[in-house]
């Protein structure tokens, strides 16, 4: 079976800045018992997605293009580009920010319970 | 946590044509219990991945860029492009087919139990 994916227009995602774009490759709580999200997110230039936390999930995401700023915990951010694997433990709260006002930043995004 | 991919290459994969790269996200064996497999695949020119299944598992992949054909137990195949989301049920005999000679054929693939 060959699908599309489902398009999401986010304003200020989770009390972040600007606006992101969600493609849905595994719509909103679709299997629910292993996999909750795995989908495309585009930060729009100077957009974030605010501090946050998954409890009881592990969220790997992938940078396909761009900049961004990856900060989990109080830890220091790190500056992470394409091809960098960012990961959230279960409770981590993180945020991430597209660093640049002029391109996108794109990731693909998995949720599964751990 | 900002981590690599971890590089593999594959020849003749599943018994199909020519190579393929795999960019592990998920390490091979981890996190057995929910998500086994999360990677970027770039299939070469004029290569493919061999009719196989899973048993158990289900496997989504999106195609990030190329053009493949996608075929799914003996249904006739199917030409995908970027955007696409192939969607593989547990059990089902799949093959995929770079139609290029020239470009490559990546996409993000995922299997976890289901």
């Amino acid at each position: 079976m060959v699908t599309k994916t489902v398009h999401e227009h986010r304003e200020q995602m989770r009390g972040g800045k600007g606006s992101a774009e969600m493609y849905h490759i595994i719509e909103k709580d679709a299997n629910s018992d292993t996999v909750r999200l795995f989908s495309k997110i585009v930060l729009n230039p100077s957009s974030s997605i605010g501090r946050h936390q998954h409890t009881g999930e592990t969220e790997p995401f992938y940078i396909l293009s761009g900049r961004g700023l990856f900060t989990v915990n109080d830890e220091p951010g790190v500056e992470v580009g394409p091809g960098d694997c960012c990961w959230i433990a279960p409770g981590d709260e993180h945020t991430i920010e597209n660093l640049s006002d002029s391109e996108e930043l794109s990731m693909m995004a998995l949720i599964y319970k751990k």
